[in-house]
């Protein structure tokens, strides 16, 4: 056994069993070790953006890390804005990163660079192993630091000596810390706030919109407390049978207005709310004056029991609503975000999973699935757009039971657009819809609102994507994915109804 | 006058006037401000490694640096692996990366990052413009420390209050510090130990493979010494009228077979030359037991007046060999790189610029175009792949009187595919090839070198790019390039051809 086989193994008996690759010679060592551990399924991406935001995506599904393979400082950069994004949703991920044999660093070859301090603002965890007996050690303190809690992105540097020289010594199996029980105190410190307020609201992070706390929350709401999450999450469970908060606004004056009185917001897994950016003469908290702030519970918390907890106290009935599903009349005329989003509540399966890169096209359809099938959706929880196609692509090798549906801004799809080729590849059940608008949209909405003033022909130029115009059919077809234009709501509903019934790779540009 | 509109003015009274961006809400005012400044010509780039890549082969060019415009950390990151390729090309860069406002950062919106920290790395210089009065004397700062000597990436973080915020203060016109006069006792000393070795040779670095160095280089070959480059230089010139030198080896071994029985080496803005990667067994230096090292020169040197007074102090001739035109034969039958190569030294014309991305492909090609045409020659000088198609960009804006051509690996053209949607829009006279082998060929070799034994079928997996086939011309064509594919060398020859004698975006995929 090689430093390579104890960390592949380590990584197997640990759970880890996906492994998103894009190796160099750095890496030949664990590239060769695969074909001794079957457990493992290695997926390549011809970027490592595309591997990293892969997983992300299973990491959100599995509820367990993925690992990734990266070469080098540069093939960790290439990753590192997705692994931005898995870090604001607390995805435990595992990057293993190649690095030069121990002994060469010093030589300052061409690839080194301080891998380290790149990985360190995004990272929870970053180790080097040193030796071909650390690896698999620190193999499982990896897995451990990435699923916390509260979470995130362990990296694991492997020096190319440590993987090609022997061992005997495999990583332990590690056990995860389970989430902590809630506080009984706080519970009815919190309740007792509820109850006292004129105006209260429930704030919900991401750690608290799964199905379980979702409908503990529901249970609040029917005892009067209007419930609201983050902007984004890192998985919601929204639909049919499930119970539907209100969203915090993206616009810091319209989160604002929406949260107009609000004498006391209490926090579950959230933390104080603020402006995604900041704007002239615009407030960066999202707190309204006077409006006082409770925490029920952090990330590291059973965000379930607390809430369930805090219904008991407040006396709420043992359920609240939930939606029932309620089919929409068929889009029809201009193609736009709502005929798309009544097109994707209409025909998308129960169980299906929703990756979000649709910026401008994203607020619509969400709203407009709020009553479709169950299903989960996952957002872009640090703004690095270019998430969108990798998500899917790790959702679906976690889910491979599950259809899995990506919806992409035309500059966001661009960012990763490698990923097609992946899907097609692997033969997920993905349908990927980007909306070709042709330009980045919400950069004119943003010019404005920034103070900017107009834009000149300049700055049009550089918010313009249209010339020329990419032609996504041909771009998803040269990538071997089924692919079909539509520009109206009449085509974009037949073409969506066939994808989902149609198992395996599918591409849908919508024209807008 | 803001806050951006200092930056842009002083920038372009710094020289710099081209900017490659792909910007967001952070960088609005940036953006509206380029309408105030006409010298500043903005280029979108649909990814930020193509913008960083870009702005690298815009420095090789110009001799001065290009700015990029980046959204905060994670745009940083996108760009990071061409700025690790840029750093150690030494290449003048002015990364411009928007952050939130300084207020606003205290909050960690979900954009948030360590932007300093994730810049470091591959920097020469970091620093954040506080205010707007800070900008455009950060800005001059920045300039002035890209072109240092040494020369590199320079980062300066704009914070969106100092690009609103009002100002009165421009950034001074830098100086940039010219390289220093040789030493002459330096000189001297080297031109003793050269005359009193038995097999000397010269190994020059990046800085000393521009024209003249290498006349002057020509001269000391002329009075017997052997004279290697580095594997990999920024930019060399080449061709007819130009002195050839030997280039040191790729793999190790064979650079040292190469330079068996050497007892000195001197060293010509160049460090003591190391393996790319260390292999089981094999050593890290490539220098041969008992070989001295000297140094004439480091980067900060005028390395063709230390050359040129080299020559004299060895009594050399007044001028060196240099290559004559030596036309090839049309390349017949199987298309591989040699034929490639021979198509290439064929047609391409005087004063082209080839960016070489072409990993395996790239030294046959490179042999072939030894009696070319005058061309110079960029290399990937950090091993980040991903380089070809950005550089040849930059290198187009910068000498747009000059034809371009940018040679890609299939696993490489991938990595910044979006950039040929750039070359479309600018219409720039880049001819772009890909080379279709439907492998990472390069880690077929690699992986048996490393000792990691015979392919399995997981690992084969990874190094395939042939399930599915991309279908370049197709993809080459959505992003509106006239596109061909050619299979043999006849074919190629042809449309290599065309493709030279027509200005304007072209792309050839060479099925190999």
């Amino acid at each position: 056994m090689n430093g390579a086989d104890a960390l592949i193994t380590t990584l197997a008996d640990n759970g880890v069993t996906a492994c998103f690759a894009n190796p160099g010679t750095s890496e030949m060592q664990f590239v060769a070790a695969l074909d001794r551990e079957p457990r493992m399924r290695s997926v390549l991406c011809l970027f490592e953006g595309v591997a990293t935001g892969a997983a992300d995506g299973y990491g959100r599904m599995a509820g367990k890390p993925a690992c990734t393979l990266l070469h080098l400082g540069p093939g960790y950069a290439n990753g590192a804005a997705n692994l931005h994004n898995a870090r604001r949703a607390f995805t435990p991920v595992v990057n293993i990163i190649g690095d030069h044999a121990t002994y060469h660093r010093g030589y300052d070859a061409p690839l080194n660079s301080d891998i380290a301090a790149l990985a360190a603002p995004n990272s929870i965890w970053v180790r080097s192993a040193e030796s071909a007996d650390a690896v698999g050690p620190l193999a499982a303190e990896a897995v451990a630091a990435s699923q916390g809690p509260p979470g995130g992105v362990a990296c694991l540097i492997l020096p190319a000596d440590s993987a090609w020289n022997e061992t005997a010594v495999k990583g332990p199996v590690a056990t995860p810390t389970p989430p902590a029980a809630p506080e009984a105190a706080t519970v009815a410190a919190v309740a007792a706030r509820l109850k006292a307020a004129r105006k209260p609201v429930l704030l919900l992070g991401s750690s608290a919109c799964g199905e379980a706390a979702l409908a503990a929350a529901g249970r609040v709401a029917a005892a009067g407390v209007r419930v609201l999450t983050d902007t984004f999450t890192a998985r919601q469970a929204r639909g049919e049978g499930r119970f539907r908060p209100d969203k915090l606004a993206y616009f810091a004056e319209a989160a604002l207005k929406d949260l107009d009185g609000v004498d006391l917001m209490v926090l579950v897994g959230a933390t104080s709310p603020v402006a995604f950016f900041a704007y002239p003469d615009r407030p960066s908290e999202l707190v309204p004056d006077g409006c006082a702030v409770e925490t029920l519970c952090g990330r590291a918390t059973d965000a379930a029991a607390a809430l369930d907890q805090l219904a008991e106290a407040l006396g709420a009935p043992a359920a609240g609503p939930v939606e029932a599903f309620a089919p929409l009349a068929a889009p029809q005329g201009r193609l736009d975000a709502w005929a798309i989003g009544a097109a994707i509540a209409r025909h998308m399966p129960a169980q299906t999973v929703i990756s979000d890169d649709a910026v401008t096209a994203g607020l619509p359809i969400f709203t407009q699935t709020r009553a479709a099938r169950a299903h989960d959706w996952l957002s872009l929880t640090g703004g690095a757009i270019g998430q969108g196609i990798p998500l899917a692509i790790g959702a679906a090798v976690a889910c491979p039971e599950r259809k899995v549906l990506s919806l992409n801004g035309d500059g966001a799809g661009m960012y990763t657009v490698q990923g097609l080729w992946t899907i097609a590849r692997e033969r997920l059940d993905v349908t990927v819809v980007v909306f070709a608008n042709h330009k980045y949209r919400i950069l004119g909405i943003e010019l404005g609102r920034t103070g900017a003033g107009e834009a000149g022909p300049a700055a049009a130029r550089l918010l313009d994507l249209g010339d020329p115009r990419i032609d996504w059919v041909g771009l998803a077809t040269s990538l071997s994915l089924p692919a079909v234009r539509c520009d109206s709501a009449e085509s974009f509903d037949a073409a969506f109804a066939e994808a989902m019934a149609t198992p395996g790779p599918r591409f849908i540009e919508a024209a807008m």
